[in-house]
């Protein structure tokens, strides 16, 4: 098996460890990640409109996500602890385009580091933790939105170089 | 607005609130959710064989969700902590049924409670995070990957009843 | 000394220990505790105004208040854990009255609980990390910021039955 | 509104964020806060007899400031995780001076660290948490206590050098 | 394999859940661990006298001791988050009794709760933290000491009764 | 005294402080800890092969083992926060050679940093938290279990340079 088809975060028994950077040198890394939490259209007039213009819904799910930002290392077993240098949370409200269809709202995060792993998992439990809090905030209303497509947008610095997927 | 209609994590001026349940009912509660993470074949098969049977992968996924279900109210600002009485975290894996479409390692947590609030945010959570953590250990081979279709499946217990989503 | 007149947390030899409340009765149990942050006129301003209306300085805060209530129990040494049942955390901003006053942001938190102990420590924590997420949030323009009066201002259920100091 | 004068956690839409220090230097830096719990004569009294010499109330209150430190990044929303190289939490005790006076209970935190940012919010939430500790300890026999004055006192290191406020 | 000889944690496929605690009784529980501390005579005896006749290493380490028992949840993988009603931690030193022999600090955890599970783990765990921070506080001067002995003593209350070991 | 046999989180009034490392270099360090869960030669046996052939309670204990390295300075009061680049948990099983001996799970922790602090503690807490999550998961047959002989094997970088004790 080819180097690039290992699993890193298991060693040669394929037992789990968190693999070792201690090689890796310090370069400025950033990802994003991206997601979308579906919903019916009422919900998201709801979070756009109760009591102010923005909505202390994103208000509070933006808090979450930068919060769950500096977790990730908690969270996600093998990650590396690291000292976050940036993190931003931001909102895109799309209503629903014609009857039936879904209202959305997209959920960016955006992670800088300077350290010797990237920030992936970072900017993807940032966005997944911003749209369970939508979810929580709007579930009495909605109990049948998802969490769709949490994804890596793109991903700087680091022996991978750049990588753009959307 | 119905009552149905109010985001209750909202007061009536529009600002967050932790909500209250001092006077609800401990009741015995349930609550499934599921979500699927999609994959290249190939990081599906490193999945499977790397090393075991089972897989260490999984192994790890399944401890990082139950771990994060205890951790719910820590993530979303406006979960109330919870006695869990109950955490399990299932796999299932699909293998691409033809050339082009995605492999799915579909993942479903069921968390039970004998109290005042229902569990769907920690079901939620114990599926994000565990989906997070599939991602993480096989990011070396496969940045595409996606956590799609976050969502509650069932729910049981408590005022609003029976919930049957899937 | 009185029973009245010992420091629960510390044992017959001085030396500290949770103090079993093993036998207490489970109560309803409500606290409301206050506190101010000073800081200069035109500080207050630029929080009011800064974007939208409320702001999002306070609705920062307010989140951070509320999820540091959860967290007492991991910061006070000999706190018991709780099952929170209701966190608020409300502000109000008192611009300086003449010239060389301070102006003035005065936070209250209130907790609920069912339970063995008293929220005392929550409600002060809340208020304790909402004001010092204030100085964060504006310390950019104001270093001389003070968190002034941080107290109990009532307390209600358990033992010592109702206590209003203000 | 000069760049002095913005509240540097929002961004130009009035949205919070974690302010981005990946351009900053690692530099050197110290800050010192203080704060006072004020209490009545006899509270004072018990604090420094229960038992021993220096008494346990001051040694768990000085580990809760220290580990508090620690914990400020997950308490303050947008504030930054840091390597702190140093914590300590040191207190004065001064009897009340005259009949209706308060006994205080002065704490001061000082905390280096070689980063990108200060640690004014470490010191003062090691001030704090610390003066939540007295009060947990000692609120049996006197809920009026209150924690006053939290405040930055020195800071040195980073862009805007040094400040000294008392 | 009868039932009493299963491992709780793993289901009928070997696979790690948190057991199902729904049905228990609440019931009053308690557990007593213990372990040993072994060091230089040397060493004990600058814990015995470093500064004060208590010494602060064993105030900092029964806190670290109690703090960590109400960590237990998040450390021990399978462990139930409980409401922890008591934790006291005890110190006994013993000198060496000649030449060549290891002076020991005793550690003795008791815990108690009215809940569904027991706190063994709970008990177990303040035993070990308290022990590792005496070996951080000492470290310095004794890098061979050893943490021996960490072990379940009594156990009263919940379905399997009353278990003494020592 | 002299420096050596000095506890350095204690200053010159034996009061607890997390030790200043502010002037200290960053190297590359490296520390490896060791203990031992003595049980029932039955009780090995059904983690062997309680499902599967390398057994999920190991993975468990593994990834709760490296979790724990990463929670070491949330319980250790004076340890400082680092950024781990590598931590390791290896279990070798060792049954019982004779009649009336115990069966043995020894247990080997390896954590590399590049940091102004070495990481014995690291390690220790990696073994003592994976040795309680094998007692945990198997203490439904098992109450009598001990975790022996915690201790620091080797450690190497830092100013005290290389230390082998095994």
């Amino acid at each position: 098996m080819s180097e690039q088809q290992r699993l890193t975060h298991l060693d040669e028994h394929g037992q789990a460890r968190m693999v070792d950077v201690g090689d890796k040198a310090e370069t400025q890394r950033l990802a994003i990640a991206r997601g979308e939490v579906h919903m019916r259209q009422e919900t998201l007039r709801l979070i756009q409109t109760d009591g102010l213009p923005k909505g202390d819904v994103l208000a509070v799910a933006r808090v979450a996500g930068i919060m769950a930002a500096k977790k990730t290392h908690e969270l996600i077993p093998m990650c590396h602890p690291l000292l976050l240098s940036s993190v931003k949370v931001d909102f895109e409200l799309h209503p629903a385009q014609e009857e039936g269809q879904d209202a959305v709202v997209q959920i960016t995060a955006t992670v800088k580091v300077t350290g010797k792993t990237g920030v992936e998992m970072e900017a993807l439990t940032a966005v997944s933790v911003a749209g369970l809090t939508i979810y929580d905030m709007a579930k009495a209303v909605d109990k049948a939105m998802r969490l769709e497509g949490v994804r890596l947008v793109e991903k700087h610095g680091g022996k991978s170089g750049d990588v753009v997927l959307e």
